[in-house]
């Protein structure tokens, strides 16, 4: 006991670093914390859904998935010869400035007309954009075309109440003297008017025959490249669009439209004629030498 | 004293009590730390350089960004009438056939010929990859073309250099019986063959004026949208290429490009005529009605 007591300044000692220690420790981790909740604040816009392993960790192909034209299943596939037709130079000078015009005529639209618009036409243009290539050849696209006004109706009322949320937290007071002028940002009318809404998911993973999970290697990049296409392929036809990202919507989104758990949305797309009196801000695009460097 | 050495057992039970609970959290620590580390072993395919705050969290811009046509600047643009030409629907059917025709042709193509290229084609094809929409109007991309072959041949040292290591890491002891049909895949004569190659940066922030950085929200799919352009555009023309993902080979080849700190290397596309004995493999693609969903 005589020994024990002697060593009770040291036991206090030592307890008094152990206490120090973890108060320092739990103060750090409060810290980390509280910087990522300021963070998160900062940042209202994060749509935690559409986070998902394969795109945030920018997940590539295993092995020689790595060119998407390469996947492993295409070492049993048989080679074809393959031979597009080839034009002369003038020929190609012609098509790429006239394919240019055409695309540069293309402008994000939000004011679009009711007229109906052919179905075939929306099959076709889709049939095109699932033209695109992707990683391992997986085609991890569905897109979901709405004309059912009721639907319709639906959306809009979910992209408008998500909508309204995301500038209330972001704006705060300033949101309740803007008000007038804020609907007319968080209103999308062009959800109930345009005669279909394209919901574009990608499907962040497969379901094999046996019920495994199968990765889709760079699932957002494929869509987003198919969704270029898409685009293409609406303005070669006439009609106008917006690309929209509804920002937190994609869950209940995904439940209205009953899609698997596997699908998240990733984009929405508007698509009509544009409107008699349609307007584009006056934007202007880079020139090419600000794109393209030439090494 | 007597008081003090009373104290000594509760003392020594309180210091069991702390350093325990001391314990059991570095050990959860390092838990962690393993589950992280065994992951990103399972996962060989991360590239680390992809990865930024804005494509990590799936940012979309603030407020009204949230439809890319819609950035904060447009409240201060003029707004013009915008009229595109207007197809007849027989038209339209006609023109939506033939561009999925088209585009159906498309096909990665990994066997390219040497044969020139006119470089006004090329710079037409990228002009108009710049006229894809982006979030808030940013533009991110920085298309480089290579034609030297001095720099070529260095991108493909680089990317095969990566590509073995790819291979083996993910191989092992496999790697060693498989090599002659592996160099297959991880050899990359089209970087030498093919006249010009693309390498696609995204911009994962701006610069502005005063020095200060902006967010490029949405710049990976700006940018991958923007690829999908370019693919139309060059099949539009009868070239061919294989949209590639090199595997951390970001950083070499920005370094070696002479690229700016916010540009990270999304793509790398070989742009040529096909080679004349060009092969595929006999790929299909999926129905329309299995991409398609109609509400």
């Amino acid at each position: 006991m005589a020994l024990l007591s002697g060593l009770t300044p040291v036991l206090l000692a030592l307890l008094c670093l152990v206490v120090g220690f973890l108060l320092l420790r739990s103060q750090e981790t409060s810290k980390t914390t509280s910087r990522k909740d300021s963070k998160d604040k900062e940042r209202p816009w994060v749509d935690q859904d559409l986070q998902d392993d394969s795109e945030t960790t920018t997940a590539g192909g295993g092995g020689e998935d790595d060119d998407w034209a390469d996947p492993a299943e295409e070492e049993d596939l048989a080679h074809v010869p393959y031979a597009p037709p080839r034009y002369s130079e003038e020929s190609m000078l012609q098509r790429s400035t006239d394919f240019y015009r055409l695309m540069n005529q293309r402008r994000s639209v939000r004011f679009l007309s009711p007229e109906p618009v052919p179905r075939d036409v929306i099959d076709r243009v889709i049939h095109t954009a699932g033209t695109a290539p992707s990683g391992a050849h997986t085609e991890p696209w569905t897109f979901v075309v709405v004309s059912d006004p009721e639907t319709k109706h639906r959306i809009r009322l979910i992209v408008e109440e998500e909508e309204e949320v995301n500038y209330r937290q972001r704006m705060g007071d300033k949101w309740v003297q803007d008000l007038a002028r804020l609907r007319t940002n968080w209103i999308k009318e062009y959800l109930d008017v345009a005669p279909y809404l394209i919901l574009i998911f990608k499907q962040t993973y497969g379901i094999l025959p046996n019920g495994k999970k199968k990765t889709h290697y760079y699932n957002e990049i494929s869509v987003s490249i198919s969704c270029g296409i898409l685009l293409a392929a609406l303005q070669n036809v006439g009609l106008v669009t917006v690309t929209s990202t509804p920002l937190n919507c994609g869950p209940q989104l995904r439940l209205l439209l009953n899609r698997p758990a596997n699908e998240k949305l990733l984009m929405l797309l508007p698509v009509g004629y544009p409107a008699a009196d349609a307007t584009v801000p006056d934007l202007k695009r880079k020139k090419v030498e600000d794109i393209m460097v030439h090494v």
